[in-house]
């Protein structure tokens, strides 16, 4: 399967832990498609790696997806109760 | 069908990846809508596309639009299920 | 019907090209109700439609305002069965 | 009743245009609730309605109170029907 | 009950302006856990105050809480149907 | 159970107090996989501490992860029943 925006093709992880680290690569993966050149994303990222308001906005682009994949996994119910 | 906004008409695809596509597309699409010139568009793109601050919003807009286009193909529940 | 913030004063459209269509109309809506003065409005269009960052928000505004409207019609579900 | 965040102390309207006026309401209380003096409000009103940036952003925000709005209220959907 | 980030530790609001009222005092007290310095506070409440796009931001805060405790609070919908 | 992003890899909280602790944390976590220096991190924020906007930014960070978590944990439908 070639994907180039979600690993896998699935929004659908074992974990809350999974489901995080998920979120976080789809938000990368956006960004690299809309600017493709591995130096200039590199570039950007030592911009973005040391400024307060984009780290924190970063933040909100990951809550976003991670609220989307929580939803498919059904907040990982079942894996909860087990573990209660 | 002639469509400006959404293509195909439909918010339902095939796959998570896909989906993925359409957010992209429809995200683009709204703002072609707005500022209809191609030459213009194409400024303006070389200015988001190397600007780490714009590259995250598109990543915030790409992630709502992903969150209404994955309700509506109940989070691709079968398709996951059916490769699990 | 008078209406000045909801064309026709419903959420319900045929397809979601519409739906999209009516989630731009109600994003500019707001805006002619806080700034209701057409010669100003026509001088911010001109410094938003040039404007990456603004217009990146615009997307944002209008994903928002989708997702509510997909929501009450249902994501247009049984009109994409139909078509399927 | 006493209430100075949501008119009637309700978020039932009867029509989707009436939810799109609470909607801008309930955004302007808390800006007055947070800023209660009328006159520095009028001095950032003058600002903000010739600011097509934060004017935009106001969008934002009443597409977010409008989101629970119209959810509140089913999206007004047996209205809807009536007039199908 | 010692709680300092949700006043009763509770979303469950009598009525829809109780809840808004919650909304802002939790978007306040994250402010208040990142920042405790209640004189740096002050100083910073001086600045946003006359800040019209800050209050604008405020506004989504609050929208997106309120959103969270609307849902909780099943949009007070018996006590709204009580009142019609 | 070895995890970097969700403290005990669990959005279940014993109450809605516990549920915001845990959208502090995960906020905070995200940044910290994207910024590992702690040095860096500890200058920044001592920028964003300071800062007006940036603090009613991380408000709106939390207030996006607290509405998954709610939803996650039912809005702690039974305990706040239970307290009634």
């Amino acid at each position: 399967m070639n994907t180039s925006l979600i690993p896998n093709n699935s929004l659908i992880t074992a974990t809350p832990e999974d489901g995080r680290q998920l979120a976080i690569k789809m938000a990368r993966l956006v960004i690299k498609t809309t600017q493709p050149d591995d130096s200039i994303r590199k570039t950007l990222r030592e911009i973005y790696e040391k400024d307060a308001a984009m780290l924190i906005q970063i933040g909100q682009v990951v809550a976003t997806e991670f609220s989307t994949i929580a939803a498919a996994n059904h907040y990982w119910a079942s894996a909860d109760r087990l573990d209660a």
